[in-house]
């Protein structure tokens, strides 16, 4: 008979007759290495949650393999191993689907557009994998610089402007750089940002966004014509969030594309 | 001849042949009056956002007029009103689709179970609409405490035990009290809280929980099962959050039903 | 002989003989009436925190006792009673000395600057009381538009410009009202915000903030200036956070003067 | 005659008479290299502040160089060099007075108690520079357990728990390492948590954590006195948050013992 603290009650019977979607542990903090375009790596910290379905005859699911399987992948949690970690998490919860979602700062060198100062840019990324599904969706966050066209051109002199967020999801089965992502949402807009201008730098930025004014509705269509024409994504999801510099709330745009939630 | 100031760029057209699925005002702040199930009111604050679709052949939408709309009902924005607001929208915005969301923080007064001290719990809620839906989406996140069963039954003494949060989203052509959910959801786990408990209370409580511990799967099919016998509830989404006190990371489950997202 | 269930083992000696500097509740979430300048009153939803000290020979404090208070005002905590509050909590806690937070959303109905059309702002205000001090601390955050000078002044055309936050703290043993701080916040910086702007107010914001640029540190001492000609108030802090729009970072600058912390 | 591009207005004289206590930039997000007790490092993301003082007569700093001087020490940002960057953010600036900020999380290898699994653990820290202080502060953030003593003492069986946040600062001149602080730390609550715990660790921390109830006075209290043990520490505060299992709101302590702020 066994010890009264090793009974593993939650693979007795349920007392429900109902199937579980997803339960697993979310929240979850830990390292991760993220490999570049370039062929060269970069280590980042992230958000993890791991899920599996729960058929509806178990009461529970095994918690710590979650993070058992995580942690088997600690020196190399990777772009390149998430099938393998989905896998995983089916085999070793007994389940027949598996999700996990990773979200991280994500950094790139860049070089101001005049003096070539180099400094750095962070863009938050995440990778949602579903085991039914044939592709991941890469998620990532740009920042960017939007001039309003309208206050342009009924303004005598001057144009409010401010500081975006795009988020560009897409999916696809192939390998989608982050670097491409943001490259294009970064000529999307009025102009891309910079941790690091010099003087002569911020002038050509300030003249660059001048004559270049977007609408948040021309920011979701300036990307969706650039991903409709990347043939290896089958379905995408844009937004622009644009922090009003002249209202204390936002405005925002989005168009979907074949996008499966 | 239009002044240079007075020109309606957004009215143009459109440089891009892509229509835009939503196009409006997020992160707006605005004061709100919630209707009690016992006939009463509530002032409380809300976070709106506001969208419509946006045919190909415009190249902007109107950002003032969402919000001239929320001003119209400034002094009585309330769950009986969004279905004109969502037509207004449509109206004035000549869009086919209109999309509201508000979210807010509803209070219950409570008794504490043994001395019967009343005190008020916060409940995070947001009602979401879609003018192509027939219901509105209902959302209502409840704190509650779990007893985890595993943990009881191995140890000779205590049980780790925390505080959870139940969101559940129901869709229905009609109304569904808040107060209902909270209380579906505060019967589905190990104990229910206050936030003021007496001595005799606390007792009471730390006892009734232990007796009735739970995994966050019993919590989602605690929930669903009762969600399933509401028929005018057409589908649903269930999930907690545990925020477990023996790890730093959440323990997670969710159920979805014809739930349309 | 007490019943095991009714022991007050906070009252019960500690086992250290060290003094607790802050002890009680926080993050609780209550309803709050405020009082305006003009006499009315707006219901809003306040985060509030109440802390006594507590000397070396007690064990505990009474968390419930706070909580009673607070629900012994619910139908109108106010800036009016916050120091009936903080005697109550020495009192009631036997401490001698007591805290009391608390944060709110205030709104402010404005008219635009042409069209005149009215809607509501929000601003995030606090209220710090300590019972050792003569004063209480208000501190408010004015979101507005900061038109960068050194932008304007390089460049051919344009400016880059951004919503900033103002936060202003002051110590006053007089009643400061929320409105005359707001007011002299937004006539420090290139222009204040609106909810509702129609087109030629859009066009006068902008025109009259690219003829009044300022830097982060321009607004801080235009604060700063209005602030020393208030003789009630004894001591402020004012910051500037700038959300640059050309920068993926803050620009941020601060002045004390008499500030108690 | 310099081009109207170039001109430096910045460094031109203040219309205001008022010196400005801290200008610089804030929220920004860089790799950092973190070097731990036992002689190796850890690769993770930092969000940074640095600020200098300015005199009444200069109307500007220059923003461009607190990036310059960080983005110099981009490959090895290290708890080594702080001070270095604050001396050449004087220098650079002009400046008699710099500070700097600095927050990330930190991971520690932690076993199970029983089965020894090994698993990781985050712990959010960050470091505060004052050149004209000889100390830094190192701010250090420990998630643990707590078993209500109250809740087991009136309960026939269970007792209410949670996690709580201990925070710890601590001001000394010479080196305190991160992994001293959270072993002090979380050895003065309950239980200290895991990532990874198989079914014989948790039956070990449910029933060690019940053996060892504590209130949030306990926590900061069993704090502190191993603080003030600590000779190299000239100031400390110490605060405990419990997310209180039974409450929708937390309990808090503090303890402030020669800290300045």
């Amino acid at each position: 008979m066994p010890r009264k603290g090793l009974i593993d009650i939650q693979s007795g019977p349920s007392p429900h007759d109902i199937p579980i979607n997803q339960v697993g542990v979310s929240q979850v903090r830990y390292p991760v290495i993220v490999f570049d375009k370039n062929g060269g790596t970069q280590h980042t910290v992230s958000t993890v949650s791991m899920y599996v379905d729960l058929p509806r005859d178990f009461r529970g699911t095994h918690m710590s393999r979650f993070i058992e399987i995580l942690n088997k992948y600690r020196n190399g949690i990777s772009t390149r191993n998430l099938g393998n970690i989905m896998r995983e998490m089916k085999e070793h919860l007994s389940a027949s689907r598996s999700f996990f979602d990773i979200e991280f700062p994500f950094f790139l060198h860049k070089h101001a557009p005049v003096s070539k100062s180099e400094s750095l840019m962070e863009y938050i990324c995440s990778i949602h994998g579903d085991s039914e599904m044939p592709f991941f969706t890469l998620c990532v966050n740009v920042p960017v610089l939007s001039v309003c066209p309208c206050s342009k051109q009924i303004s005598e002199y001057g144009a409010h402007n401010q500081r975006s967020t795009i988020t560009i999801r897409v999916q696809s089965e192939k390998i989608v750089w982050i670097e491409d992502i943001i490259a294009l949402a970064e000529s999307s807009a009025s102009s891309d940002l910079y941790a690091l201008l010099k003087r002569e730098d911020e002038k050509f930025v300030t003249e660059r966004s001048y004559e270049n004014p977007c609408f948040v509705e021309d920011i979701v269509r300036n990307c969706a014509e650039k991903l409709f024409k990347i043939e290896s994504i089958s379905g995408f999801s844009v937004e622009s969030t644009n922090m009003e510099s002249i209202h204390n709330h936002a405005a925002y745009a989005k168009i979907l594309h074949n996008f499966r939630s």
